[in-house]
C-alpha cells in the first residue's frame, strides 16, 4: 500500500501536520528519535514508517541544515517532496549541491509555531487560518507545488506563493528581528539581577518569544544572517540614538525630546501595519468581569447565564489569581450589551466585579 | 457631606479606580476635560465634583508633571492625598518645590494599564491581583500611607511599599525599557515599507505596546531618563554585537556563532525570571480545539458539554477566523483529560478539530 504522506521529523510542526490530516490522509511518520515517533503515533498523528513503504508525497519537517541530507536519502521512493524550513535560500542551494532532482521538490514554510517544541506540544489546529508560504524554485514542477499546496490547504492554512528570496526577507523582518529583540530585552533583564515582581503584561508580551529554543534559533539566524544583520543593526542604531537623547534629558530635563518622540511615533505607525492577531479583541468590545471560585463548571455556568439572557459573548478570558482559590472570568461583549450582561449575570447570582 | 474620595483625572486609571470602588466609596470626579468627566460619570465611576465639596482622601490620576500643580491647588480641602504617577522621584521633588505639606501626601503607582487610554477603556477589574506600589517619602505620615493603601486594597490590588528610587529603577527595567524596545522594533517595521502579511503572534506580542500614547510616553521617559538611559544603551550594545556576528556569519557561515547563541541563552534565562502572566497557560495544559459557527450560545454549549462530562476546563480561547462564518474554541485541559474531553465533546455533537 502507498501512503498518502510521509512526514520525516515528528517535532512540533511534523506532528501537528499529522494531527491536522487525521481522517484525510494515510500518514506515515519517521524521525531519528524513535521516542518522538512513539509520542506522535500515540497522539494519533499517523503510523510509524517502516523505511520501505512507498509514499505519494513526503514532507520533511527537520531543521533547515538537515533537509537536503534527508531528501537525498529518500529520492525515488516517492513522487513529490517538500519541507517546512524556516529559511529557504540556503536549503535551495543545499538541494542543488546534493544533486536532488529539483523538479520534484517544492519548499514551504507554515507561519505557525510556539515557543514550545516537540510532539507533545503539537496541535491539529496549529495551522488554521495562518499563512503557509510555498516557495517553488525555477525548476519545481507543477505537480510538486500542487502536492504541498494540498497539504497546506487540508491543514486549514492559507497558501501564499513567494520566491525563496522574498520569503527570507519577509521572515527576517516579521520573525527573526523580533526574536533577536525579545532575547536582547530579556538578556538585559537577566544581567540586571534585579527583582521583577512589578512586571506586567507589557514585559511579559515583549519577552515571550525569548523562551524559544536557542539551538534551533542559532541555526535559523545563521542561515538567514544576510537578511537579518542589517535589520538588527538598524534596531541597534535606533536605540543608540534614543539612549543618547535620554542621557541628555537626564542632565537637562528641558533638552530636546524629539529623538524619543520620533521613535515612539514611528513605532506607533509600524504597529498599525502589523496584522491583527487572530481572536484579538475588537477595539469596540468591553469587559464584564465575574469573580468565581476555582471549581469545575463555573465557566460554563457563567456562559450559560449569559446565553440564556441573549448576550453574545465575543471572547472570554480566565484569570487564575496566583495563590487564591478564586479567579476572574472576563467576558468580552459589545458595549451595547454591557449593562444588560452585568444586570443579567448579577440577577443569576454571579459576582460581577467592579465596573 | 464629605466624599470618601476625590479622583482628579478621569482617564483610564482614574475612571478604573472609580469603577472598582463602586458601592464601597462615595467617589467624586474632576478633570479639566468636562467630557471625560461625563463619560466617567456615565460609566458609573462616581459623581461630578462641584469644586467645593470636601473629601477625605484625594487621588490625582494626572500625568506626572501635572501632579504637584494639581495638589497644591487642593491642599486644605481634604485630609490626605496621593497620586498614581508612573515616575516618583521627580514628582516628590516637584511637591517639595511647590511647598505642599509633604506629611499629607503618599505617592503610589498601580502596575496596571493598557495600550488604550481614556475613560471609555476603563475597567473596574483593572487592578485585581496586580501590584500597587506605595512610595511614602521620609515626611509621609502613617495616615496618608494608610489612606492610599486602603484604596489599593479595595481595588483588589496587592500593595508593595518601595522608596521612590527603588520604584523608578524597577519601572525603568520592567516597563520603560520594553516600551522603548517595542517602539524601536515597530519603527524598523515602519521604515522597511515592506508588507507584513506573514506576521504571527511573535511579532504581534513583541510590538503590542508600541501602540501606546507617544505624548504620555515622552513625558515618562523624560522624567525617568536617568534610570532608563543606561538600560537602553545596554540593549543597543547587545544588538550591535549580534549585528556584527550576523554580518560575519553572512559572509562565512562557518564563523563563530557564540555571540548570537549567548544572547539567545541569556535571553532565555531572563525570560524565566519574568513572573508568569495571570491566566497564562500552565505548561502542562493541552488544547482541545472545537470548530463552531459564529452564533450566540456556541461557547456556552461547548462548555456545558464539557462540564456535563466532568471535564475541568482550565482556560478557554476563542479564535474568530477573519472573513469566515466560523471560529475555533480552544479548551485548555490537563493532559489526562484530553482524550476524555475529545470523546465526550464529539459524542455531544461538537466538531472537535484535528488532534
Amino acid at each position: 500500500v502507498t501512503a498518502d504522506l510521509l512526514v520525516v521529523g515528528t517535532g512540533l510542526i511534523g506532528t501537528s501536520v499529522g494531527l491536522a490530516l487525521r481522517g484525510q490522509y494515510d500518514v506515515v511518520l519517521d524521525d531519528p528519535d524513535a521516542e518522538a515517533v512513539g509520542v506522535a503515533v500515540a497522539r494519533g498523528a499517523g503510523r510509524p514508517w517502516d523505511g520501505g513503504e512507498p509514499f505519494r508525497h513526503c514532507l520533511v519537517a527537520a531543521p533547515p541544515s538537515a533537509v537536503a541530507g534527508v531528501l537525498s536519502g529518500l529520492m525515488r521512493q516517492g513522487a513529490t517532496y517538500s519541507h517546512v524550513a524556516s529559511v529557504q535560500r540556503t536549503v535551495q542551494a543545499d538541494l542543488a549541491t546534493a544533486g536532488v532532482p529539483l523538479a520534484d521538490v517544492c519548499g514551504s514554510h507554515p507561519m505557525a509555531g510556539k515557543e514550545l517544541s516537540g510532539p507533545a506540544a503539537a496541535a491539529g489546529g496549529l495551522f488554521v487560518g495562518r499563512p503557509w508560504v510555498l516557495c517553488p524554485s525555477a525548476e519545481t514542477s507543477a505537480g510538486a507545488l500542487a502536492a504541498v499546496r494540498e497539504v497546506a490547504e487540508r491543514c486549514g492554512a492559507e497558501p501564499v506563493v513567494l520566491t525563496a528570496e522574498q520569503h527570507d526577507a519577509a521572515v527576517a523582518l516579521v520573525s527573526h528581528l523580533p526574536q533577536v529583540a525579545a532575547s536582547a530585552v530579556a538578556a538585559v533583564l537577566d544581567s540586571s539581577g534585579r527583582p521583577l515582581q512589578l512586571a506586567g503584561p507589557g514585559l511579559q508580551d515583549t519577552t515571550r518569544i525569548a523562551a524559544s529554543d536557542p539551538v534551533l534559533w542559532v541555526e535559523l539566524l545563521r542561515q538567514n544572517a544576510a537578511a537579518v544583520a542589517p535589520l538588527v543593526r538598524q534596531l541597534a542604531e535606533e536605540l543608540d540614538v534614543v539612549a543618547g537623547a535620554l542621557d541628555e534629558l537626564a542632565i537637562t530635563p528641558a533638552a530636546d525630546p524629539a529623538p524619543v518622540e520620533s521613535l515612539l511615533r514611528r513605532g506607533g505607525a509600524g504597529r498599525r501595519r502589523v496584522p491583527r492577531k487572530r481572536g484579538e479583541l475588537d477595539r469596540d468590545f468591553v469587559v464584564v468581569p465575574v469573580s468565581v471560585t476555582d471549581e469545575p463548571g463555573q465557566l460554563a455556568g457563567v456562559l450559560v447565564s449569559a446565553a440564556q439572557a441573549g448576550v453574545n459573548v465575543e471572547d472570554v478570558r480566565v484569570e487564575h489569581l496566583p495563590g487564591r482559590p478564586t479567579g476572574v472570568i472576563e467576558l468580552l461583549v459589545h458595549p451595547s450589551s454591557r449593562e444588560h450582561a452585568r444586570a443579567a449575570l448579577s440577577q443569576a447570582g454571579w459576582d460581577v466585579v467592579g465596573g
